[in-house]
């Protein structure tokens, strides 16, 4: 990011590699932060969902309205970010007073409430959804490299499988490349992650291990790409465009190489830079 | 599209207007196909999840892998889409015998499933969501026309007020306008369903009625953005990248004038081209 540009607080700044013709230099940049909220209804877990923290109050009553829990201001009685007995403020919890038609039906409305993990404390935070996103999955320790050369040989092999209307009509791509850069399966799908489960779910169905694979989505990379692969034990992920801050943190933990806007014969490395091959 | 392109079956063929410099053309397109698709275990629903068709069963055991409900193909017995009583298949219906491990720990999976409306016959389908879409909903029928001039200067606008390196950074952004394109509220978040539900909850908190506001953003536009506008009442929504096929349907029938790939000075109209004045 160049000196002196306006930082909001919902981008982070980070430390990346950029890769350009085999020439790898460290640089700043930014990255879009995610971290998880949950909104709680007169103290009850409600839901807990993604997002971009700022503007919680106009999400919360913007997310209530959409879901049909409330149907005017007037159903919204306070809406505050969670404290701790300890007086610390709990940035990624909610919890909001209904009032008027929808506070008669709180009953009604936490019954068919959403699968929520139960949070007792009021401590939700991308930490702590990385631990969980962790529980029971070793990081991972691949031992081979991947030349530069190669990353920037995705995009191509990709788009050569896709029909030429897909990516314009708007359908994601995902591929998935052995180490030395042959495709070997591909999915689309209006949404990405679909795509990706797509071309997992189709190496689970041969018991084909992914452990010497590379995963390559078109768009960006949310968290939930990072999962994926860290589930399905693939150790290089890389994307068209931005990766999340949570993708970047959890790809960290994890021990997966990320890597971000490969395109136009340059990349950026997130993450596992010395399994990234530059010479 | 081109005539003799090849058409997968994930992208439907689609007759819009194209507004280029104030002049409508009706065009031949496509859009991406966006259907439901309901997954049960052992005959008893699971979830619903949006997605492409094409790929079924892939799809089926990578998003039970992501979600760590089996572990390996030998989890997996069959996987097949429903057939009716009366031997009609239901493309978006796929039942799912679980083996080994996975199968003896049914009831606990089931137990934890995400609330999922109860589909009894094979019947889910677009159709079918939609009309669960516009249950309690009416469509809108807004007086009111938006000259194409101002359409086209939307994204000028709402990029205006973004930090420079907000969308390479990986953040959506949605603006709301009065019918006179001024630009009354903007939301920034790595989801953009996020974004949009913030710039609507600012609306809703200040009890500011909606009907004579478009909706415009940042990327794609799929069923649940245009979902959001009809609860709302906001008549117009537009976007700089490709609609799916849903979201189009679901206008069509809840009376949203849905604009696409507005940049460049043009856009698409999707749906209520009535409302949109080309002179």
């Amino acid at each position: 990011m160049p000196e002196g540009a306006r930082l909001s607080g919902a981008l982070q700044p980070i430390e990346i590699a950029r890769v350009t013709a085999s020439r790898a230099e460290a640089v700043h940049d930014v990255a879009a932060v995610e971290e998880p909220l949950e909104i709680r209804l007169h103290g009850n877990p409600f839901v807990v969902i993604m997002r971009t923290p700022g503007d919680d109050r106009d999400l919360v009553a913007g997310f209530l309205f959409s879901e049909r829990i409330v149907s005017a201001g007037d159903d919204l009685g306070l809406i505050r970010h969670c404290v701790d007995p300890d007086g610390a403020a709990a940035p990624n919890v909610v919890d909001v007073t209904l009032a008027g038609e929808a506070a008669a039906r709180l009953e009604t409305i936490l019954t068919g409430r959403r699968a929520v993990t139960a949070t007792s404390a009021c401590g939700v935070c991308g930490r702590r959804t990385i631990d969980d996103l962790m529980t029971g999955v070793e990081p991972m320790r691949a031992a081979w490299r991947v030349p530069a050369r190669l990353v920037d040989s995705l995009p191509a092999l990709l788009r050569a499988t896709q029909d030429a209307f897909a990516e314009t009509g708007g359908l994601h791509a995902a591929g998935l490349f052995d180490r030395h850069g042959h495709l070997l399966a591909t999915a689309e799908d209006v949404g990405r992650h679909n795509a990706v489960d797509k071309v997992i779910g189709r190496q689970v169905l041969m018991d084909r291990p992914l452990d010497e694979r590379l995963l390559f989505v078109s768009g960006r990379a949310g968290y939930e790409i990072v999962q994926k692969a860290l589930v399905a034990r693939i150790p290089v992920v890389a994307s068209v465009s931005a990766p999340s801050s949570l993708a970047i943190a959890l790809a960290r933990d994890g021990g997966v190489t990320l890597l971000g806007f490969v395109r136009d014969a340059g990349f950026n490395i997130y993450t596992g830079a010395d399994r990234i091959d530059v010479s």
